[in-house]
C-alpha cells in the first residue's frame, strides 16, 4: 500500500503590482493551494491565473478567507461580528468559486488565514462563523489546526475537518506550535523540514522540540511560500517525498 | 394576450454603516433587482439581506457590476485594462452568486453600473470585456441601453441582450437619453412617469420630449431609486400597470 | 463668574455619495467637531467642508482619529501594532491638519473614534500608541473617557487631558457608563438630557441612574449626531444652556 | 564654477507586506524622493520609514501624490470631478506634511504620479486640480514634465515649475518621450543612461534617439526605481557625475 500525503501552500497573496512569493514554483510542487481571496491580499486577475494554472497541473484549490483587511494582510484580529464574518466567507467563496469554474475545476476546500486561522484555534464565535459561512456556501472540507475549535465546529456541522501539519514549525511536546520569537520556532534546516515531512506521510509521526515523538494523523502538509528559502524547501520536500515512495496528491476531489 | 414588463431598479448600495435609498420599499415593487456586488457600493451583510428578500418575493437577481471604486461609486470613468475588467466582473458575479444560492436561487442576468454603464454605451474594449466577464461566468442576459456597445458585444458573444428604457429620462426624438443638467433631463411629474410605463407596457412606446412618439421595445424598466420621491414613483408605476392589466413580471428565469 | 462648556459631537463621518448625521444642523450646535479623517469614515472633500464651515462659525476641529477600517466603521476592535496604529493617527492628523489650516484654522485636539476610544479606555499598548503618533504631530490636547488609560497616558506624555460626559448615556454610581444593550444605557428624554448638560456646567456634577450624585468634572460634553433626535436633542441642550447664562465655547484654542 | 543637477525617484511604494523597490539602496544615490502617500501606494509607516532615512541623509522629500487606487497602482486614468482631486491632493500632502515634520524637515515639493501625471500634461482641468490642491497647502514647487499643462498651470498660479528629465527613457526629436512599447522606448544600457546624465548636468542638454541634440534645461533627472537594474543604473549615474565634477543637489530646499 502507498503512503499518501497532501501538500498545501498560500498562493495568489499579491494584489495589484505586488506580488508574494513564487506561485509558479511551488504551483509545480504543492497538491493544494490556499488561493487568497482578495480580503487580505489576491486580486481578481491573479485569482484568475493562480486558478488557470492550479487546474492545468491537477493542484487542489482551496479558499483561503480572510478578514477584509489588506493594510495588515489579515494578520491583524479583529473583532468582527460573527454574522458578517460569516458573510465575508461566503463572499470569498464565491468570487474564487467563479475563477475556479472558469478554469475548469472547482473550489474543493476552505482554509482560514492568518489571524483568522489563529483567533478560529480558540475564538467558538469566530470559528462557528467561518463554518456557518461555508455551510452557506455547500459542503466543503476545512482545512486547519488539530484540536482547534474550527475543525470541532467544521465536524459538529457535518463537515468533514481536515488536519494540518506544518512542515517547518517546531512543535511542542505537548502537540502545539512552538510560539513564534522562540529560537526553536522555526527549522531553518531543509534536511529536518525533508525528515519531517517524510516520517509524517509514511508513518502519521512528527517530532518535537525536546525529541518527544507525537502521533500527528495529518492529511496534509503545509509548506509556507514567503519565507526565505521557501521554495528550496519546497522542491526539496518533494523530491524525498519521491524518493520515499510517497505520493503526493490533493486531500480533496478537484471535480463536483 | 397580457401585456406583461419588468421594472428594474438598483438595490443594495449601501456599505457599512451607510445605506442609500430603501432597499425593503423598492422590493416590493420591483420584479427584478440590480444587486450592487461591493465594487461601488454593497458589503456582505447587506447582499445577504438583499438577495434573501427578493429570493422570498420572487424578485430576480442581477449582478450590478461596477469598477473598483467605491469612493467614486462607480460614477468615475476608468481607464482599466479590458482584461483586468473582465476579471472584475467575474469577481462579482462570483460573490453575488453565492448569496443568491444561499438564498435558494440564482443570478439571473447583468446590468453595468454607473460610469461602466456609460462606457459600455461608446466604448468598445470595455464593453466586450463586461461580456467576457458575464460568458467566463455563465450565459446570462446582459441588461442595457438599445444601441449600446455592450448589447451589441453581448449578441455576437451569444448572451441574450435585453432592451432596458427608463421610466423618469427625457428622451430625445433620436431615442437617445436627455444629457444630465439639461432641464428636460428628468422627468419629475408623477403622472408623466405613469403614463410612459403603462404605454411603453401596452404600446412599445415611448414619447420624446418634444412629442415624437418613438418605438422601443424595451423588456424592462428602470426605476431609480436613490432620487426624491423614487419609491412614491415606483409605487405609482406598479398601481397604475396593475390597473392597465399590465403583468409585473421578471424578464429572466429565477431558476436554473 | 460665567459657567463655560464644550459641546463636542462626532461630524464628517460620510464617505463617497453616503451621508451620516446632520453635519450643518450640528455645527450650529456645537463648540468643538470632531472630524472623521479617512479611517472609518471621511474623505477630502467631507473634510474640507466640514472644516470651512467650522471655521467660519469657530467650531474648533478636532482630529477624530480611527481604526483603517471603513467597513467597519472604526467600530471593531483591531489587534494593530502600536507602531503601525502611532503612525495611522500621525497620517490622520496630517491630512486634517491640511484641511483645517486650508481653511484659516488648525487641528485643536484629538479624540479617538469608536473602538479606538473603547480600546484606549483599558488596552494600555494601544492608549501609548495614540499619543505617541499625537506628539509626533504636536502639542495638541487629548479628550476621552475620564479615568482611561489615554487620558493617563497623555499627562504622561506631558499633553493635556481633557475630560468629557456623555450627555445621553447612562452612568452607574461608580462612573462608568452603563454598558449599551442595558435599558438604562441611554438617555432618551429631552428634558433628563437638557437637565444634566445644565447640571454638569454649572455645578461640575451628573446623576447617575440609581440617582447618586457624581461629581465629574468633566470640560466638554458629548452630542451624538447619529441617533434618532439627535440633532433636536442638540438644539435643546444649546437654549437650556443659554438660558441657563452658561457660555458654550471650544476647550482649545483656535490660534497657535 | 561646478555643474548642479537633482536626482529624484518614486519611493515608499509599498503596501502593508508589499514591497517594491529598493528605498534603502536609492535613498544613497538621489537628491530628492517621490515618498507615496497612501493613494497609489505606501502606508503610514513606509512614510515615516521613508521620511526618517531621507531626513538623515539630506535627501528632499516631494509628495509623489496620486489618484486613489491601490489596485491599479494609480496607473489608470480617472475622470475624477476636479474639485475632488484638489481635496484628494491636499489630503495627501497634509499627511505626507505630517511624517516629514516628524523626522525634522519639510514636504520641499510635489510631483503626481503614475496616471495623474500623465493626465496633468494635457488635461487642463486636472493640471489645474492639482495645482489648487498644492496652493491649498502652501507655495511649493511643481516638478513635471517640460511643456505640460501642470507646470503651465504651477505657474500661472505662481508656483515654482521645475522641469525634469528622464536618465532611461528614450525622446523623439520633437522633446517627447517615445511611447512605451516601441523598442527605443526604454535606454537599457548603463553607459547610454550615465552619458545622458552627465551631458544633461554640464551642458544641459540630451540626445534624442534618430541622433538629435535637444536643449533641456532640466534641473531634476528622474531614476526609475522598479525596473530590473534601476538600483545598478542609479549608482553608476551617481558615480558618472562624481567623476564629471557635478554636485548631486535638490533643487528645493529642506528647511522652511
Amino acid at each position: 500500500m502507498t503512503a499518501t500525503i497532501d501538500l498545501n501552500s498560500d498562493l495568489g497573496e499579491g494584489f495589484g503590482i505586488w506580488r508574494l512569493g513564487d506561485d509558479d514554483a511551488l504551483l509545480e510542487v504543492v497538491s493544494s493551494a490556499n488561493v487568497a481571496c482578495g480580503f487580505h491580499a489576491g486580486d481578481p486577475s491573479t485569482m484568475r491565473r493562480v486558478c488557470r494554472v492550479a487546474a492545468d497541473r491537477g493542484v487542489a484549490i482551496g479558499a483561503q478567507v480572510a478578514y477584509p483587511d489588506l493594510a495588515g494582510f489579515g494578520r491583524r484580529f479583529i473583532e468582527i461580528d460573527p454574522a458578517e464574518l460569516a458573510d465575508a466567507v461566503l463572499y470569498q467563496l464565491g468570487a474564487l468559486a467563479a475563477f475556479a469554474r472558469a478554469a475548469g475545476t472547482r473550489v474543493a476546500y476552505v482554509k482560514p488565514h492568518g489571524a483568522l486561522y489563529n483567533a478560529a484555534v480558540h475564538h467558538q464565535a469566530q470559528a462557528e462563523a467561518v463554518v456557518a459561512g461555508v455551510r452557506a456556501f455547500g459542503p466543503l472540507p476545512v482545512l486547519g489546526l488539530p484540536g482547534s475549535r474550527l475543525l470541532a465546529a467544521a465536524e459538529a456541522a457535518g463537515l468533514t475537518p481536515v488536519l494540518e501539519a506544518f512542515a517547518d514549525r517546531g512543535y511542542t511536546p505537548e502537540g502545539t506550535l512552538v510560539p513564534r520569537g522562540r529560537p526553536d520556532a522555526l527549522l531553518v534546516d531543509t534536511g529536518e523540514v525533508v525528515d519531517r515531512a517524510v516520517r509524517l506521510a509514511t508513518a502519521g509521526e512528527l517530532v518535537a522540540v525536546d525529541g518527544t515523538v507525537l502521533a500527528v494523523p495529518a492529511a496534509s502538509l503545509c509548506l509556507h511560500g514567503d519565507t526565505p528559502g521557501a521554495v528550496a524547501h519546497a522542491r526539496a520536500v518533494r523530491a524525498a517525498l519521491a524518493g520515499a515512495g510517497v505520493e503526493v496528491a490533493p486531500f480533496a476531489g478537484l471535480a463536483e
